[in-house]
């Protein structure tokens, strides 16, 4: 299993690291972290770095492409970036699945992979993606045919999990489940509009709507 | 909030990377990736790496330390390196919260912090956890004085929740959980060795017991 995870300027790590970790679990896996340039790459908290270790040029296939998302604006630079989206639409070509975790939906929309096609994204940005085409369905992880679009941040590693039983079958996905005990217990049970507190919900749903107006800054 | 991360070479990067997305989330926050040297970090997968952006001569105090954990036998390594024992103490002095991921609670056994105190870790390290004088215990997320533990790699998000709900109030925390939309839905309800299919569960703990034995090689 070849797993290909683009990495960007303004990432969310989160995004990116979840479905790394449950892949890399797999026996007999390969996952490359894959950039536009190797090296370093900023993350959108301005806290810390991943690192790219395999350029676009470099990596021309896989079982399994994931465009992780970022905050807002981030994903502008990715959504305009001739490059990315062509690399996308060839890795696309010859993947068994292609992904997305939160806003990365919003990339394959750029990339012209989502029209027409149900699809995720963080909970915020649903508006966004049906603009670019897509069928917003809200659900944590959603197929249609080979392409798998997750919700927000957390999602990748229920999504990871997910095409490891697909790929690898079910006692794989959950040894690894059981190697990353992941039995989650979260505090509060606020991880969906849904159920946190309404307040809460506006405070943030604004917040990211005045950041999403903005350019990237990166 | 100032967060001080530690990383070192043959890391498990969700352990690191769990915590980190939780405490960058929070209003006001300062997380740093501190390591021995800076640079790169290898992960234990040997498929990437995270970066430190501090040396730990650089950071002399936190409000939050967290030590993540890592699969065996690469905790060996900073278990017995002076300079990180010491760093790890030296901090510990200035926190409010010190803390642990998965088999990062072997390292601060290792730094002496957890003689006689009630600790968790990854499910297959238990033994060896109470070897080094620490008490195992069998929850998601053990908080004795100021020292909190989180069992395996995943839990460290469960953690860090758990931890904002406290500096910064259940608000805070419940925003945080909804920014990472973490409402999680793994597909197997396989996160814990109760849970997991026996044959499972001891082929595991056979592999990670096999693993314990060699020495590190990074």
């Amino acid at each position: 299993m070849e797993v290909a995870i683009m990495l960007y300027n303004g990432i969310t790590a989160l995004d990116a690291l979840g479905p790394y970790e449950v892949f890399a679990a797999v026996t007999g896996s390969k996952v490359k972290f894959v950039a536009k340039d190797k090296g370093l790459i900023k993350l959108d908290s301005k806290m810390g770095y991943l690192h790219a270790d395999y350029s676009f040029s470099e990596v021309t296939s896989a079982d399994i492409l994931v465009v992780p998302g970022c905050r807002p604006p981030n994903y502008k630079t990715p959504m305009n970036d001739k490059n990315t989206l062509n690399w996308i639409r060839q890795i696309h070509e010859t993947t068994k699945w292609t992904t997305s975790v939160c806003t990365g939906s919003l990339i394959l929309s750029a990339a012209g992979l989502l029209h027409g096609v149900k699809a995720t994204s963080h909970w915020s940005s649903f508006d966004l993606l049906h603009s670019l085409g897509a069928i917003p369905t809200d659900e944590r992880v959603v197929r249609q045919g080979k392409i798998v679009t997750a919700a927000g941040v957390s999602s990748g590693i229920d999504m990871a999990l997910q095409l490891v039983a697909w790929e690898s079958g079910e006692d794989m996905s959950k040894a690894v489940q059981l190697i990353l005990e992941y039995d989650p217990m979260p505090p509060f049970d606020s991880g969906s509009p849904k159920k946190a507190p309404a307040p809460v919900v506006e405070q943030l749903r604004g917040m990211l709507q005045e950041l999403e107006k903005q350019d990237p800054d990166l």
